[in-house]
């Protein structure tokens, strides 16, 4: 699986590019904060593959959700990580660098092809902030998660001004 | 399970006033550090669910270890967090904002409903230290941990002054 | 396991001493960089045990791979993130803290002392950084990774200058 390449002078018009927009920003499913700026930083707690309010992917990657599929739910939470973004900073072009994704796989027992599926996420960072999104990356496993859903991505971001 | 309002003027206070007192910072188990201090922000290594030197909770959540037990031992790993803070800082009012708790939980196979087990951390921070408690959160689930506890918690803080 | 006392007035003449030089710095398995600088933090995404380009150490630690050999691998994966503090920064000698060692080890169902093995990790810290070397850690633990490698290590870093 691989994104097409994004044009556009901005971070919101590579994305819509790609036929993607961004969606409302997802509440919290417990008692935090969806994101909280500290230090130049925008930390944000996880963001499962929503769409319109249910989770799209559902279920083990390598088993009832195919990888392919994983992708697609690393880019959609990517996504949503996104909508974050634009809900603490207003613009995405208050993004300096996005400096860390953190993704959580929901995996089958004998899957460990993560690399590929994580690059869902990855490749959106990529094509939507191009320089800026040059991050760093670490993959978790777990063999089942909340909601049963089949990935959860956090972004670590830079804030310039 | 739900925490009581907390009352007082400082973070010490409203801890007292639900009933609960600082503990001893609890030291390393392994070669390495309870906490360093770099660029503004309070690190910290886990912290375990032990009350007096011993291990309060132990198990898998939503199996020997019930889900209200599980929220216990959250809350009991976030005072402990809480021991930490004020032994580097002295005081629990040099907190600017907890940015972000990270939990482990020792959770049974099939059991997936992590947010309001956290929650159990989250009430505590939110009560004692009420707006610079508001906080991202990150949650894993592991099926196996040190010392067979229950669960795990980290405090990512930013500092004031 | 232990390792000997180091030697020598920098990190690097003290990683000698124990014998072990810098490997080349290892490329990403994935859409992402190895390193990313923001904020004076060195970010760095996870280092496997990996010696001229083939991972050294496979399988779960506590079943076919054992904990002196757990220790060994992250070690290894302790040097492969010494390599990429050198390739980002130039020189060991801008380090001015290793703030967080997060580990992730591939066990075993039913071993539980992860500890000692990501001492590995942490004795090759100290070593060769003394008291910038004085870390914080997080522990994950996985029965399945990429690569069948037994473990994968990240660290921190407060840069000077």
């Amino acid at each position: 699986v691989q994104l097409p390449e994004a044009q556009g002078a901005t971070a919101e018009e590579r994305l819509a590019s790609l036929g993607l927009r961004i969606p409302p920003a997802a509440a919290a499913v417990g008692a935090y904060e969806p994101w909280v700026i500290a230090q130049g930083i925008l930390y944000m707690s996880g963001q499962l593959p929503w769409a319109n309010g249910k989770v799209r992917y559902t279920g083990r990657i390598g088993g009832v959700c195919s990888p392919e599929d994983g992708y697609l739910a690393c880019q959609l939470s990517a996504l949503n990580a996104i909508a974050q973004i634009k809900s603490a900073l207003g613009s995405l072009e208050r993004v300096k660098r996005i400096i860390r994704v953190e993704g959580v796989l929901n995996v089958e027992p004998g899957f460990i092809d993560y690399p590929p599926v994580l690059n869902g996420a990855s490749h959106l960072v990529s094509a939507v902030f191009r320089e800026a999104g040059r991050h760093t990356r670490m993959v978790y496993a777990s063999q089942e998660m909340p909601f049963d859903c089949a990935c959860l991505i956090i972004f670590w971001t830079e804030i310039s001004g």
